[in-house]
């Protein structure tokens, strides 16, 4: 299944584009543009509805986490109170972790857990750090005060079977009507992904790794 | 082709395990930690270059502009300076945008163009702004003071013929040799990902406008 925004929509019908054509091409465009217009405003009309929304980034590729980061700044340009729990990583401190503790007011960021689980080689120990994480987590699903929360790995959390899934979910339902949820993480559960309402596989095309070049500051950590 | 990094190697190898086994399951975990901890420290060394990279998300589904915001603010917690140019938007100001003009020395903001094509109407003056867009561009390119810089929904500028790829992709092998440049937006030309180091497909599983729900501030803007 896959499902567009209007956006995507009226961008992707421009792929018959002739881009050397010039012969009364700017006429056709304002034609095709003036009926995507129409397509368009349609949509958004019958999309009228406000909701707090769950958004899952999974897959492979990069850009999950990224993802969310960015839509925690977006939310905090809107004036929204946000959160972040991370899950799984936590032995360095990344980018956006030195970035988002500047505004302790406009973002509570936790970072749970010792590291990549095959560095910690614990699981007990790493069950424990998942639980206490999300009852951080929890805490923010039941606090208004917050408008978007991001809960960074917890697909990997989910997938090692360190949390339950039930429970997580009942949770995430529980929550205010007008709080958003990202998630992010390979492996996004199927259960989890039913309950979402927006999910992207972020499939890997390339990879720098893969030619050698080491994690980069500001990319990927 | 489908290419991971040290992250997803580790994690997805992970596939088999048992949720509901207990008898020896530390054990096993911490065996098969180790076993993990080899290959990724395997792999890691293997890449040990440094360089600027090249980064492109695309595909239909939600997150491509979100993940390039992520990056930059991870930058910008590195201390580096950062620049964005934002390709088509202009009609409304984003979250996104009110939250990074905040710190005019940390990130030069730019948007450009008057809103998406389907609503200007207008091929020759859309044209005349995404060349303006693309000498503030090509000045951050010229410019080793950016670490990393954005150029968000130059895919869709490419699509649409508005710009040349070929005079794109050699403004950007003229980079200085450690920055960075991320370039968001649908339908990224085969040329421009040849020309990359990481290239994500999201691709949408399912959307919150299919369910009526429409784009929700901290989220889609």
């Amino acid at each position: 299944m896959t499902q567009e925004t209007p956006k995507s929509d009226a961008h992707s019908a421009d792929n018959g584009v002739d881009a050397n054509a010039d012969d009364g091409r700017n006429e056709r465009h304002r034609a095709r543009m003036v009926r995507k217009k129409a397509v368009v405003d349609e949509k958004i009309e019958k999309a009228q509805r406000d909701c707090g929304v769950i958004v899952i980034t999974t897959g492979n590729g990069k850009g999950k986490s990224s993802s969310g980061f960015g839509m925690v700044v977006r939310a905090m340009g809107h004036g929204m109170k946000t959160g972040v729990v991370q899950f799984i990583k936590g032995a360095i401190p990344t980018g956006e972790e030195k970035f988002l503790r500047r505004f302790p007011e406009e973002c509570e960021f936790h970072v749970m857990g010792e590291g990549y689980t095959w560095e910690t080689q614990d699981r007990t120990r790493d069950i424990a750090k998942a639980e206490a994480a999300w009852e951080q987590a929890r805490r923010m699903l039941q606090d208004a005060s917050f408008g978007l929360v991001l809960f960074d790995e917890l697909n990997i959390a989910l997938k090692l079977g360190y949390l339950d899934v039930n429970t997580v979910i009942a949770d995430l339902q529980a929550r205010p009507d007008m709080q958003h949820v990202v998630i992010t993480g390979r492996g996004a559960p199927q259960a989890l992904i039913d309950a979402a309402h927006t999910v992207t596989d972020m499939t890997p095309v390339k990879h720098a790794f893969a030619d050698g070049i080491r994690a980069q500051p500001g990319v990927e950590m």
